[in-house]
């Protein structure tokens, strides 16, 4: 059901050519009058649609979601916004809302341009096809690289959080990293979207990791189409921060699982930093390092590649800091270091989740990241991906 | 000849039955009373003999240094900087120096002890075999996953400087990047090394990477047995300064072509940039991208993965400074993107050697990195280091 699970919304999914032989384009609309907001790449090279999306969000409120993939629109220059802005407006039209509440995302290849007689056909086929059923064919047509769709919904008392998710390359945290729609009829306010979804995402899709790469075109949405009959009160505003986030977090931890080339997914814990965001440093940095994650994928607990990739942590312009005497450190539970000193033992990394706890003994400073690891297929993938 | 090549000096290599087939234990002295000077990792975790060699080093001037390859002894708590002590005293006792006048170097596994008895063993043979003929000995006793040695010799005007290195993973710039002796007859007097050093090996060893990873074990020497009989004038000076980077350059250049795995050698040209710093910034995370380098191992002029990389280089807290529509890129000479306008060519990069050049156009900086493909062989030889 993935973005129709919640009251209020349609959508679809067709395939308009821009890609071979899936569905590659697919649209998103709140029936009842939406409200929304959207978290964006950092990425100094922003791709035509989110330079768009941004600017429309800045004067309308969103009501609407147009999602190609196959192409990013990205590096695509002057010809790129107008492609973007042509592809609002053929929604809007078709929709009947002003172009400046329809928002533009776009995912695949960089450099390419836009071949905008499929994709224009394309956007009155999509608009055709709304329907309230139409959620996995919406979440089917985003998908590039990954292996299978991304979806999921939790139910509040009254109140339902619907999403889907695409990315399996090009995954990396900095606010916005791959996209990712997530629908609620929860009656939020006007304006009051972003302070529901940056902390969730904080936690979630930002805090995975699976090559180190930010994308240009990465987007996080959310939408509500207000539509559930409920009275708000602090205690149902905890129960949607909380189906929010799971939501989320079940969309990322399925980007990690699909991760190009992934055959493990680890969870990395740091623990007694000086503070959390030096935690979330190492985390990061343990998270993306090629040593640990080639170990990973040969199942080796390695453990001397987590204590170097720690102690290389980048932060502030120096590294996190960590003092090796009063490092501990654990694979699956198995404690392979104890204050500094190693443990004459062999942690069972052999299933397809491997648990690596790592305690600094410094601080309180905590943070979590999901990472895959490095494989055969992850080379593959990325050195094929054109040909 | 490598460390051999400049007069006072003599080398060995031996196999202390560290590692199972090669040699694996090198000794380097100088004859005549030498100065010099190290470069080490910027890693918060420092092995034990990188402990024990900066606190030599900041008593003595260093006259030989005991190399082993096989075992790090890092992460080795306490014991670990026993062990290097002791290295160092057999060494000293052995060569008529002071054990503060012994610098002691591991490479190979972190967090395994040092099997004392070989290693102890093993500078009793080194010792003994010692020759003015030994550089190459000493060159291949210090490798680990390299699949050749390096080593490079430059010779002024009545000077020689020569060196060895080994570093083909965890290739990282930070100072050091991996171990490096070199050695010189040039005249240098005592506390001067640094200040020639430093220099040489920010456009050298700093300037290359194989994998982003900064090893606990980084460090790169410089001795001078200032045995060349010459007078030293600002002229030749300058040519110290100029063969010095060339040996740092081309024992760097060999690093890199040796890197784990890699089938291709890219070369980073950034221009344009605000400044240097951001223009190294730029650079290193356009050499350090794992879909850059897949794309490189493909032979496949995938420009997009270079601009988002560079739209993404870290820099004081947020990403280095890049206006899209500013942005020139070229591939062996061949633009692909002109003042941000793709333009609709196929660069060749069937060969070997890749050339990138990317012009910011907003200011001077400039930069310049070195870095080699992400190959299958890369996932095996680090999927299976331990096996």
């Amino acid at each position: 059901m993935s973005v129709t699970a919640a009251l209020g919304f349609v959508a679809s999914g067709v395939h308009a050519h821009i890609r071979k032989e899936k569905r590659d384009l697919a649209i998103v609309r709140s029936v009842p009058l939406a409200t929304g907001a959207a978290m964006w790449t950092q990425n100094r090279v922003l791709a035509a649609p989110v330079v768009v999306s941004k600017r429309h969000l800045e004067t309308a409120e969103p009501q609407a979601i147009v999602i190609n993939s196959g192409i990013a629109n990205a590096a695509t220059g002057a010809q790129g916004e107008t492609d973007a802005i042509a592809t609002a407006d053929r929604a809007a039209g078709l929709l009947g809302l002003a172009p400046e509440q329809v928002l533009v995302l776009s995912t695949g290849v960089i450099g390419a341009p836009m071949p905008m007689d499929r994709v224009l056909a394309g956007v009155d086929a999509a608009a055709a096809a709304l329907s309230p059923h139409g959620g996995d064919e919406a979440a089917d047509a985003i998908l590039t690289t990954d292996t299978h769709a991304k979806t999921a919904v939790s139910h509040g008392g009254g109140f339902t959080v619907g999403g889907m998710a695409k990315g399996s390359g090009m995954i990396h945290p900095n606010l916005a990293t791959m996209l990712a729609v997530v629908t609620t009829d929860y009656p939020l306010e006007p304006g009051e979207a972003l302070e529901f979804l940056r902390p969730a995402v904080d936690v979630s899709f930002n805090s995975i990791t699976v090559d180190g790469e930010c994308s240009t075109n990465d987007a996080v949405i959310l939408l509500s189409s207000r539509a559930a009959a409920i009275q708000r009160t602090p205690a149902t505003d905890e129960a949607f921060v909380l189906a929010l986030r799971t939501v989320c977090s079940e969309l990322s931890h399925q980007i990690v699982v699909d991760g190009e080339g992934a055959t493990l997914v680890a969870e990395i814990n740091v623990s007694g930093a000086v503070n959390a965001a030096e935690a979330r440093a190492i985390a990061q940095r343990i998270a993306t390092s090629p040593l640990v994650k080639t170990a990973l994928f040969g199942h080796d607990p390695n453990w001397g590649r987590v204590l170097m990739a720690a102690g290389s942590a980048p932060f502030n312009g120096g590294y996190a800091q960590l003092d090796p005497a009063l490092v501990s450190l654990s694979y699956n539970g198995t404690a392979v270091l104890v204050g500094g000193a190693p443990q004459d033992v062999e942690p069972n990394v052999d299933g397809a989740v491997c648990t690596i706890d790592l305690d600094l003994g410094l601080g309180d400073g905590r943070a979590g990241y999901l990472t895959s690891d490095l494989s055969y297929d992850y080379v593959r993938i990325n050195a094929e991906y054109r040909s």
